[in-house]
């Protein structure tokens, strides 16, 4: 029978795009951190290093090709710091300049991130916890020239340092996807549908992108089982690692977007089992984490430890 | 002169629609019960049992006739035996497929639940606190087969188990309802066509569904003391019995839904006094409870002390 | 080298329009008032004494012409002892029936506010921290018959005590400003418009209105250095006193509104250091307070104080 499968990872929401900011400070971030290792997780993924004009660190790259607001704080240095003295393992996320999805400029994207890329790692590198680079333009198909820009980016990044590179795509596979925010909302993909999307992308992801990490929250609940089971197929025959990100928030709610009802959070853990190679979260802190400033948060955290101590199996 | 209206009751939200799960575990539930008892509330009401694929039990009923999401906890045993032991009467909600309101398929909701009653009833009918039946399927007026849907599944209710059946309708009197959900939003109804449709629904509902409590805040509150009397007449000549079902959640705000302003819940409750049998809220749990994940859930119960003992009367 | 800059007012959120209340008793408002001695805020603002049919206070004139709520508390005289106790100027907030902006109907609201200014300071007036008056009617340009409206309001005010009179304006220099209301949207202004509507306007102001203080979430981030130079100079030509309204809420999330991110409270203040008379903000004790019901508004404090103490630089 499956076990438990625990979250051994998570995203670190920074530059933030849909999240209020917690405000936490050093001394915050460091009691997190110290949370991870008391919870398991060794990895964190910072999603993305800037957005438009707004940057997690200080880069000149980036503010000698588009204007950017004034940096106040290094927050991956802060971050890389964090994760050396624990152990953790550090993915960066690369620029995204929210431009590409509204002009279809793969290649702009790529021009901004091929100076960059070296630029961090100078800065970063010798940093023992970095240990890989995450792609921050996600999709749910093979539009938009999502091949070319991402397989693009994971060279350039495994040419400056040949590290694992991971992806977080999603499915498409709810009809209120792009409730509250300003996208086209395309027709939802049936599994059919999606299995062909990403059997393509994925044979051109292969010895590039090494993780694909899916959101678990893109299908129905009632779906994912079969999606991931799908998903775990398809990753096999191209060689790639299938992991899940757990979604922490919950979409379903007019609020935008709270902590996830404690039983869909199980459900998707245990649609998972035994078919994930590991699950990270999107994600901890804000959600999940017993440091998070929602009181549902701290609580969900306790029905999560229930359910790895062997609680809330399916009931007959 | 009037009293100030206690609210001896509260809607327990499961399985929630609109309001994020605040994630409590057994313990904490048993806390919130304990302070049930401490504040005078006596009546506990299960919103609905199911929702679509979302269930609060186990069913084997409803398992073989519908899609269904697995259910990792006995919500309703769990309550019921907080309600045993503290003498709280249970009100069980049915089962709403949810997809009523759109195929307008009253008869489909009626075949779910009357296989549906009797498995209920068999599983948890012998719980003291076992005291009647809910019917989650709200209305406004008299459209959607609502009289043919509520009075027969009320029929069925009776036969299987002759206790108090009870409704929370709404009234439709303002023009912004719907802010925030996909339902159409039809034209707020005036007092003379509430009365109209009350009158109508009254009839039938007369010895089958005992108790309106209708949503008080779904009219202006300027218009609610005299569309709480009018509701008593239509009560009075129909032999229904007139609660108040006093929201504590706020409609006016772009949150949807923090806890409501103080000082329209204490305006509700005055408009109520004298004119109802009884004040229930939705819900206590999430938005008035001194266990409230919402601070300013908290801060409400504080005012709402106040006002039971004695304070913010209206000034002149 | 600029200061760090020092917030040294704010807004009190009665009646609140958008914000969702705290439900302080009057305790927990002493508290507050408290911090804010601790924190160097010596100036209060109440946004507006009424709304629509809700009132701060009672108040005969407003009852006899407008329809209203009954008052449970009268909030200005609360709020009014405190701040004499404590030494912090009160500037009173006029009444804003709402209908001005549907209907156009500039001299409806000067014929409520004409009785109601002297029954106001009748009223409170002898309160020694009754410090002056707020024009609650906000603007973008001159549209409206705004300059009839605030300038006849303002007459009015100086004519009933000769106090200075508030006013905090807006620029419309984002495109997402209306999100979530329901007004319509017009485009954003360019910094060449803006600096047209507000020298007519403060051409009218001056001598009538002594302050603007613009809500400085209304133009993008990398805007708000250059605006501020330009108003800086538009004030001084026109003698009127230029205050930074600084918004402590986030415009850019889902969520309508959290407590601003820290980074961008750090760059909208240091946007202005050297620039504004006065920092304000809209407002503390919801969204920046040791108090808040927001634990990211206890965190965005603590941001807050780090960059009082100096850090939080631009890096380079």
């Amino acid at each position: 029978m499956a076990q438990p499968l625990p979250i051994s990872g998570t995203f670190l929401d920074e530059v933030t795009c849909d999240i209020p900011g917690h405000n936490w400070g050093a001394e915050q971030w460091a009691v997190e951190f110290d949370s991870f290792v008391a919870v398991g997780i060794d990895t964190v993924i910072l999603i993305r290093s800037g957005w438009g004009p707004r940057l997690s660190h200080p880069t000149a790259v980036l503010r000698s090709k588009v204007s950017t607001l004034p940096v106040y704080a290094d927050m991956v240095e802060l971050f890389l710091n964090l994760a050396d003295a624990r152990g953790i393992a550090f993915y960066f996320g690369l620029y995204d300049s929210g431009s590409h999805w509204n002009r279809n400029d793969w290649q702009g994207e790529v021009a901004l991130n091929r100076p960059y890329i070296p630029e961090v790692y100078q800065r970063y590198g010798a940093h023992p916890s970095f240990a890989g680079w995450y792609l921050p333009h996600e999709t749910y198909d093979s539009g938009q020239r999502i091949i070319e820009l991402n397989t693009t980016l994971a060279e350039l990044c495994k040419a400056e340092a040949d590290l694992p590179v991971l992806s977080s795509p999603y499915w498409l596979g709810r009809h209120d996807m792009h409730l509250g925010f300003s996208l086209p909302a395309p027709s939802p993909r049936s599994l059919d549908e999606i299995v062909t999307q990403w059997d393509e992308i994925f044979s051109h992801y292969s010895g590039l992108v090494d993780v694909a990490a899916f959101q678990d929250g893109t299908v129905y609940e009632q779906d994912l089982p079969d999606t991931l089971r799908a998903m775990r197929q398809l990753a096999d025959r191209h060689n790639i690692s299938l992991w899940s990100n757990v979604e922490t928030f919950d979409r379903d709610m007019p609020i935008k977007f709270p902590p996830i009802e404690w039983r869909k959070l199980i459900h998707k853990l245990t649609s998972a089992e035994g078919l994930v190679d590991k699950a990270i979260c999107f994600e901890f802190s804000h959600f999940l984490s017993p440091n998070s400033i929602w009181p549902s948060g701290r609580n969900l955290f306790a029905r999560y430890q229930e359910y790895l101590a062997g609680s809330h199996r399916p009931l007959t």
